[in-house]
């Protein structure tokens, strides 16, 4: 039993746009995993999303993300 | 119904260049879904734009959603 | 004999969810064997748990880490 | 129409080597496409060339931009 | 004749762990290869192991090592 | 005609010892590439080499190129 049963059952979408969401959400939900107290996170938040260099660390994490979740539904080419 | 669904219906282009323009625009969406206030993301852009450290930053996402891309299109190749 | 014998026996899991677990518990384990003080890493944890460059970067580890979880699954597809 | 269309027609090169100024040449170039600005960049480069971070930094995109090409030209094995 | 010789006569291990292991080798001996002093290197460990950003950009090497060696012994499956 | 014609003629090396020393050298002539000033390089060499952020930083882009070469080789399996 894990705490990413609900969240990631299958890494296969029905588009690279539900793809994309999906890799926002994974990233989302291990940083939640990392740091579980909501209130934390809640005031962490007001200080990185005014920041772009910690924007574009986070907007790095969802490109890798994304490119296990593209490779898993094989680009939506098939 | 996804956010991205209008900006990311496939990850297939025509061209390599076309698949460069694609990699920069999802990398930017990405931020803009992090941050969706138009005018903090302004404020941020005149900073980032002057430091090279962030220019790299942001260079280096765009070839990291470029790799995925390209492996879609099969390189632009077949 | 290797000190991860018993944490990696094997990359299979039965679900991305398990996937996800060991991506994080192999992160882990390898800041471990690099400073094996566990007060130290008590220590260390209260300064990047309420970081968010930090937690971000704990993020993109795991994120490295599941691309090769995944691909050992071939992405549970089959 | 896109910016990169007289850069980038194709990944493909006749050596390794090409496929490095081609890594090279990229990098540069999605730099300028979010700074267009060539005095600015201008000013950046005395900046950058000379702090060890962050030529490795650029050492890095391009080691990224070479994955890609090197995978399109099939490592120049065929 | 390299140096690298006697510490990596192949990628292929026997198990995950073995793997794991080859990776943080590999890793460890590439910085000793760059800074070939072990008096320097012993003075900057005591500087990064106590430094949690220090301790995952470790950790992230060792991630990036293992996708390699992981690919390489076709993660263990066959 | 390419600076990196006697620099990489090919990806292929016998052994993987021989691959990660490619992928050092790579990483190296890069770096040169983009600052081609011997003196200035040597200058900042001591400013690295005594810097474990720094050091790590080139092992990580060593460990990238050395994906590369490794694929590139097939892993040195065949």
């Amino acid at each position: 039993m894990s705490l990413f049963d609900d969240l990631i059952p299958t890494l296969i979408t029905e588009t690279p746009a539900e793809g994309r969401e999906l890799a926002i959400m994974i990233a989302r939900k291990t940083i939640a995993t990392i740091q579980p107290d909501a209130d934390i996170r809640g005031e962490l938040r007001s200080d990185y999303d005014q920041d772009s260099a910690k924007l574009m660390q986070a907007g790095q994490i969802v490109a890798i993300e994304f490119q296990t979740i593209a490779a898993a539904n094989n680009y939506w080419t098939s």
